[in-house]
C-alpha cells in the first residue's frame, strides 16, 4: 500500500537540458514514503491502494519552493528598519536589538516564518542564524525542509567553531533527513583569515558544506581590494572555503575575475533582489554566473529587510531587475526563470539529485496550485503565469517529504494562532528591554 | 436610519500636509448612500440606526486602491507576449489579434479585469481602450468606481472623435456617478496634430479631460526630437492638450525641461513600474515630478504586460525601482509611498476632493484588510506593512461608493465563475480566428 495518490492534475515537467519546462496535464503523482514513486497518466492508479488521495482536479503539481538564503527568524523584525542603507541597517537597526534575543524567541519565530513559507508554497529553506537548536526544533515540529547553519562572527572567539560543530553533530540528518546541517561564518569582514581556515577544517571534519555572506555590494569589494589587495571571493578562495560545496550569499559585488574563479569550485549563489532594491545595494550579476556555469537560487534573505517570505516574489524580482539591469526584455526569458525557481534553487541548495523536479525517486516536496484564479485567467500561458502572476495564497496544498503540511491552505502541523500570539508577546518583551537599555 | 456601519476597526489616517499617515485604533466609520458620513471612536454609534453593520475587529479601513492607467480587458491578452521589447510587443503580439475582438469580448474581459482588482482592494480605475460602451457596462454591473477613455489613432480618422464624444455624452455621470469619462488619444506619435487639437476642441466643448500615452520611453522623447524638433510632451503643450485635465500615462522619457512644461499645467503622471521592467524601458522620473509639484499615481497598465491587476505590486515596485535609480534606500520613504498609493493617486484620478481618504464627506469607497495574517507579524509597522508586504488576498472587503461589492473575499456583483468561462471561451475563439488568418 502506497502513501499518497494525488489524482487529476497538470504537472510541471522539467526539460533535462535545463532550458525550460512544459505542462503535461491529467497526470496523477503517486507517492511512498517520502519519495515520488512514479508520475503518471490519471486513472492508471487504483485509489484503494492509497492511505490517501487527494483530488486536485484545476490545480498544478510543481516542486515545492526552495528558499536558498534566509535568516527566518527575523520575521520578528519585519517593518523595524524601513528606508536606512545597510550599515545603519545593521548596526543603528538590527544588531541593538538582536542581542536580547532568546533562543525560545528564536523557536517561535523559527516556527512563524516557516509558517509563512508553507503557505508560500516554499517546502526548503538554507537558513542562517543564531539559538540553531532552536530553529532545528522548529523545523521537526513544522515540517519543513532545512539546511541549517549557526552564524559566528570572529569576535565570538573560536570556541564558537566548536559550539556549531556540536549543532552539526546533532542535527545533521535529523528529522528523518529533512534537515542538514553547513558551518555558518558572516561573512569575511566579520571573520579574519584564521577564523575562517579554522572554519574550513572543521567542516571538512565533519563532512558538511560553509554558508555564507560575500561581496554584498561593489563597495565591499573596492574596501577589500583596498585594504587587502584581494576580493572578498579572493579570500574565500586562499582560505580554503571553497574547496567545500558553499552556499555564497548575495555576491553582488563579485568582480568577472571573481566569477572565473568561483566557476572552478562546487559553489552557487543565493540571490535576494528584494533585500537589493531596498536597501540601495548593487545587484547580483546572475546572467554572468549563469554563463559560466555557476547555478544561481531564489532567496528572501531575512524579513527585516525583504519584508516578507515570498519566494514568487523574490523570482519575479529577480528576472525583472535582470531585465533592467542589461537594458533588455529578452534577458532572463519565462523559460529561464522556471529553471531558476527548480533545478537551480535545488543545485544552489545542494540537493539537485534529489530536489527540484516531479520525477520518479525525487523527494515528495511539491505544492498544488489553484489555476482557477481570476488573475491566472485566461490560462494561455502557465509558465508566463508561474513566474509574473501566482501569488503565495495560490498554493493550495504543500507536502514535503511526503507529508502535507498544509491542505486546502490549513496548517496542519502546528498552531498558527498560538504562534502568532507568542511572536507578538515575544516583539513586547524586546521592544520593552531596548527601551531600558 | 444610516446604510453601512463598519465597527472595531483601525484607520489608516493621511496627514492633512501629504506627508504620511498614522494608524488610527478602535474605530468605527459610518456611511450613509455613497459618502462617509463620519470616522469616530468605537462604541459611539447605535447599531440598531444602521441597515447593515460590519464587524472588522482585526482590520484595517483605508481608501481603496485607485489605478490610474489601464488597459482592462487586455487581462484577455495575459501571458500572450513575454520577453519582447515595446515594438514588437506591440506590432508582432498585441496589435495582430486586438483588431478581431469584438463588443462582446470587452465586455466580458472588463468584468475578469474588474473582479480581479475588486478581489485587490482596487476600487477605482482610469481606463484606455477600445468598445467602451461595452467596458461601461460592465462597471456599471460589477461595481467599480472609472474614468473611461476611448482610445483613438489618428488613422482612424476624424470620425472617430465625434463616436467617442457620443461615448462622453452618454456616459459621463452614469451608474449615480461612479463613472466619468475623457477623451483618449493614444499618443502623440500615433495621433498627428491636427487630430489632437480636434480632440482638445471635443475635451473643451464635453468639460472633460484627455487621458493619453507620453513620453513612453527615452528613445520615444530623442526620436520626436529628430523628427519634430519637439519632445512628446511639447507636441502635447503646442497642440493644447496641456490645457484641460490630463492623465498622462508613463512619461518615462520626460526631460527636465518637459518636467517644467507640465508643473504649469493640470495635470498628473500614472506611472507602471512592473511594465517597464518587463518590457526593458526607461523607469517615470518619479521624484523629479514629485519635486516639482506633479502628482504620480499608480498604475498597472494593462495585464498583457503587468501580468496582473495587482496595485499592492505597482506600489512597492515603484517604491523600490526609485530607490534603484538613485542608489539610496532613503528615497521614496513608506510614508510618501502611502501618499502615492492614497491622495497622490486620487490626485492624478482627478477626484483627490472625494477620493484618496476616509474622512466625513469623503466618497465610501474603501477596503479593509485582515491584519492578522501570518506575513504580516508581528505587526509593529503597518505602514511598511503595506508598502512592502501587503497581498491582494489580505484585502477582505471592498467597498465601491457604499456599495459592499466583496465581502470576506466573495464577489458579490456578478458570478465569477461565468465571467470565467465566458473569458476562456473568448480566448479560443480568438486564437482561432489568428490561426485561420
Amino acid at each position: 500500500m502506497s502513501d499518497l495518490l494525488i489524482k487529476n492534475c497538470s504537472v510541471l515537467q522539467l526539460n533535462n537540458d535545463g532550458t525550460g519546462a512544459e505542462i503535461l496535464t491529467d497526470r496523477d503523482i503517486l507517492i511512498r514514503g517520502n519519495l515520488i514513486e512514479a508520475v503518471q497518466a490519471t486513472a492508471l492508479a487504483d485509489e484503494s491502494h492509497f492511505r490517501t488521495c487527494i483530488d486536485a482536479k484545476g490545480m498544478l503539481a510543481m516542486p515545492g519552493l526552495i528558499n536558498t538564503h534566509a535568516h527566518v527568524p527575523m520575521v520578528l523584525f519585519r517593518g523595524l528598519a524601513e528606508d536606512v542603507p545597510l550599515e545603519r541597517w545593521l548596526n543603528d537597526c538590527i544588531w541593538p536589538i538582536e542581542r536580547y534575543l532568546s533562543e525560545e524567541d528564536v523557536y517561535w519565530a523559527m516556527l512563524l516564518g516557516a509558517i509563512e513559507m508553507i503557505e508560500a508554497g516554499v517546502t526548503a529553506v538554507a537558513d542562517h542564524y543564531f539559538y540553531m537548536d532552536s530553529a532545528a526544533s522548529a523545523v521537526e515540529k513544522v515540517g519543513i525542509r532545512a539546511n541549517l547553519g549557526w552564524a559566528m562572527f570572529d569576535w565570538m572567539g573560536e570556541s564558537i567553531i566548536e559550539r556549531t560543530s556540536a549543532f552539526v553533530r546533532q542535527w545533521q540528518g535529523a528529522a528523518l533527513g529533512r534537515i542538514r546541517t553547513m558551518m555558518a561564518p558572516h561573512a569575511p569582514y566579520t571573520c579574519n583569515d584564521d577564523f575562517l581556515r579554522a572554519t574550513v577544517k572543521a567542516a571538512e571534519k565533519l563532512g558538511v558544506g560553509i554558508h555564507i555572506h560575500v561581496s554584498e555590494t561593489k563597495e565591499q569589494t573596492s574596501a577589500s581590494l583596498v585594504s587587502r589587495g584581494l576580493t572578498p571571493i579572493q579570500i574565500l578562495e586562499q582560505t580554503g572555503v571553497l574547496g567545500v560545496p558553499t552556499i555564497l550569499a548575495h555576491a553582488c559585488g563579485a568582480t568577472p575575475d571573481d566569477i572565473k574563479i568561483l566557476a572552478r569550485y562546487p559553489t552557487g549563489i543565493a540571490s535576494a533582489t528584494k533585500t537589493y532594491l531596498k536597501l540601495g545595494m548593487d545587484l547580483t550579476p546572475v546572467s554572468e554566473f549563469r554563463q559560466a556555469g555557476i547555478p544561481v537560487g531564489l532567496a528572501t534573505d531575512g524579513a527585516a529587510s525583504n519584508n516578507t517570505l515570498d519566494l514568487w516574489e523574490s523570482l519575479r524580482l529577480l528576472a525583472m531587475a535582470e531585465k533592467l539591469r542589461w537594458g533588455n526584455p529578452e534577458v532572463l526569458p519565462v523559460a529561464e526563470a522556471i529553471s531558476i525557481a527548480t533545478v537551480e534553487s535545488a543545485r544552489v541548495f545542494s540537493r539537485v539529485e534529489k530536489l527540484g523536479k516531479l520525477a520518479s525517486g525525487y523527494l515528495a516536496d511539491l505544492i498544488l496550485i489553484d489555476l482557477g484564479k481570476v488573475h491566472l485567467q485566461p490560462d494561455r500561458n502557465i509558465l508566463a503565469n508561474l513566474v509574473y502572476s501566482v501569488r503565495p495564497e495560490d498554493v493550495q496544498t504543500t507536502i514535503v517529504d511526503g507529508q502535507i503540511v498544509m491542505r486546502s491552505r490549513q496548517i496542519l502541523t502546528v498552531d498558527k494562532a498560538e504562534v502568532i500570539a507568542r511572536v507578538r508577546s515575544i516583539l513586547k518583551r524586546l521592544t520593552l528591554r531596548q527601551k531600558e537599555s
